[in-house]
């Protein structure tokens, strides 16, 4: 298919500068940009690429100000990198989508099934389980007894969920992801070893929530591990048993939060944080990458950084002289010979 | 089922303090409680919420003294966490088991399969295989040729355990673990290239040990990895080729130990600790969450913290003052200004 | 097979020192050394263990001054490790391999495959898909639609390839390993929920690379993820999406790297690092384990640590003064009172 500046603009509610009848049937990276080639220009450390880039269409942002001349023509728009995504969806809305029953999966009797599923081959879905409409469960899934799964969600490749567990609408598992495995629950007994304390609980995923490939949400103790609606997580995350993830918080790859603990809403967290038990995070919180949580965190919004975390600002400036500890330490020193001099 | 007070404390060897014909058919979390389900305290963090719960019987501790008036009948153990797990045992213990091998699954004609299987859709079990009684492989799981599972054993969906490797009895290996991977070795060559040193050695994992989801266990380049008796290991954790862990040590999510180390017995490690290679840590050790250990631990018992670690205390000691450099950089600078005054 | 300290000699062009008739049939580590089996010393910690050890045979460095005497025969050698793994690599290949197509397996009559395959139970083979000769897809293997992979390359059980991703040849996939998942890309909207950015690019591996267990590798958003020639991966890395690893770098465990960072050829990184996106690294960087990087590293060869990190030597100073800045200050409150005795 093509598509012209004049057609993307109108699409976007933007406005063309340069060439209207401009034409591209292909996307790419605006540093990798090609003839017949549609592009964007969102993070101001990839500007310089635009003045030399082959794609034909630039979608950039209204306030775009060019330092030098270019050659592409440019849709201008609000947001581009909204745009763009927005243009993204169109096209992987136009790829077909995989459908039918595979007669290689395994599928109980007792499982009640919506209408237009997908189902690999080699996927299980095991008694008393509930599927929405159009869900899609790709080969070598696993779905234990009494699992309920909401319409149009899709889970990849290998995703395992345990028995009980409930995910919602519209979520999208990636692959190897394991939903509803035991919580990491022990207790010391008289011969000093460890008793597995059973988690009787289960896992509950609302709707418009996205896990990625490998991450590990375990199953409550008792009650339930849950996560609410809109959350994102990236891959080979894990969530502990009973933690409670409130609406659309984002959490990048490998961090780990510890059981009990609860997060509030829209929170950013790095990569690789990890947040010990049992404690509260307030709504808006942002957590650099590598950050350790040993604590409450009360105040909704705050940046913060460090292991153990404090806040961001009073953690660069902590974290500088740190670097200059060196240097610190030379100017007691000649203080020192200083004051030694006075006292003679 | 119903369970009275009267009964629970029976059971328990504890004490009624309330109404003994106080019933309950459910378990909830004590924040969460509802008529006619049984709660325990434990965690003083929780203590609050024992003042209104709804629950009808709550497991206290003996030495607990309330604050305020409760209307849920207790009953008084020695150990709260450790009588509730017991119940929960009971309660898991009732549940119905997965049991039958499934037409679905592959099994060799040499392997050696012990009484009262469970062999889920879609599990392989290769050649000269060997597998104690009422073991239990869910759906999609890979037994490799000449490994051998101890009785009583479980590999939850997706787990696959390479050519060679042992597991005790009585252990838990949940989704997606991988057992005997390849460690990660390789010589560079004249070329500047790596060559890959061949990992011929296997996994030793003892009885009654827990291996949690998505966590790896890499093979032994020669002789074995070994998990000893009563080791727990929470998701997502690495452990490199030819590591030792000794009985009962328990390790929390995405710790990782690099090759050749050894640890030692009752250990506990927090999460996201990383452990270089060729390193031996001595029993008892504890190591705060997110810590680097970059040299032999050799003192029993010891709790350490940092990157890299050192003694607690001190490294608290060290944090904070890391915490107040601005105010200290302020002290020198104040420091200097009145050494000059007293030079003039 | 039974081979003698000559014959070894010969093969490794070394130098036999004691009885060249000594024979060995099986391998162990010096500090496990068995009589008949063969051993080598390369790291110098390992050395007290030579003196004692019950290995027949033990291969060393060329210029190894034993310190007492030895009562196995030693092969001298240029390289001791380099040699084991030549050795080794004998050893593995005189391995019978697995061979042949399951009639378990699922591939699509659109496959176009090579010659001599191993095609376990379980695997499926999607659409379209291109696999040259000598591949090995064990058990459970998941091949997406338009995938191509290179001769002689290894896909160990479970491993998941989303469409249209290219894995070149000799690669070396372990278990669990996902490449492909869709790269973590959100746009917030007007109602401040996220709305997911498809991610239509895909990933490429060239030839030679290992990838460990359970790790994955995320698809771009458009364009490549690139994996060049020789590159090493552990268990559990994250590598996001966009992100480009040049020739023959080498990543230790539960390492991550975000989206569209560059990393140059022959970089080694220690375990648990993490990478900000968008930056650029230099090649034959050293990064010490649980570092994180901020911002671009331009000096090639470069060791760093810390997090954020900064060169090695600075960093052990400035965290030596950490370990003290408990005296630190008490040196500068013994000069604030040196300083007040002065005034008056």
């Amino acid at each position: 298919m093509n598509f012209t500046a004049a057609l993307i603009a109108e699409f976007l509610k933007g406005s063309v500068e340069g060439n209207p009848e401009a034409t591209v049937s292909d996307i790419s990276k605006i540093e990798e940009g090609k003839p017949g080639t549609l592009s964007f220009l969102a993070n101001p450390k990839y500007e310089k690429f635009i003045y030399d880039t082959q794609s034909s269409i630039v979608i950039v942002n209204a306030d775009f100000q060019p330092q030098k001349k270019i050659s592409a023509t440019l849709v201008r728009v609000k947001n581009a990198y909204e745009s763009f995504a927005a243009l993204l969806r169109l096209y992987d809305q136009s790829k077909p989508k995989k459908s039918g029953v595979s007669k290689m999966a395994v599928i109980s009797d007792t499982a009640s099934l919506g209408k237009d599923l997908y189902v690999g081959e080699f996927t299980v879905v095991s008694e008393n389980v509930s599927i929405g409409d159009g869900v899609q469960l790709y080969p070598q899934v696993y779905v234990g007894d009494h699992v309920k799964i909401g319409e149009g969600t899709i889970l990849h490749p290998g995703v395992k969920v345990y028995e009980g567990c409930k995910i919602g609408a519209h979520c999208v598992i990636h692959a190897g992801a394991i939903i509803g495995g035991d919580g990491f629950g022990f207790a010391p007994n008289q011969d000093n070893n460890y008793e597995k304390v059973p988690q009787v609980g289960k896992v509950i995923i609302e709707d418009h929530v996205e896990v990625g490939a490998n991450t590990t949400v375990d199953r409550a103790t008792i009650g339930a591990t849950i996560l609410r609606k809109g959350v994102k997580l990236d891959n080979l995350i894990m969530i502990g048993h009973n933690v409670e993830i409130d609406e659309n918080t984002v959490i990048a790859a490998q961090s780990g939060i510890s059981g009990s603990t609860k997060v509030g809403k829209n929170c950013m967290f790095g990569g690789q944080v990890g947040l010990i038990g049992h404690i509260n995070i307030a709504s808006g919180v942002k957590i650099a990458a590598q950050s350790g949580i040993s604590k409450d965190i009360k105040e909704e919004g705050i940046v913060i950084q460090g292991s153990p975390a404090f806040e961001f600002g009073p953690y660069q400036r902590s974290y500088l002289l740190f670097r200059n500890l060196p240097k610190l330490r030379e100017q007691i020193n000649e203080l020192e010979r200083k004051v030694e001099q006075l006292k003679q």
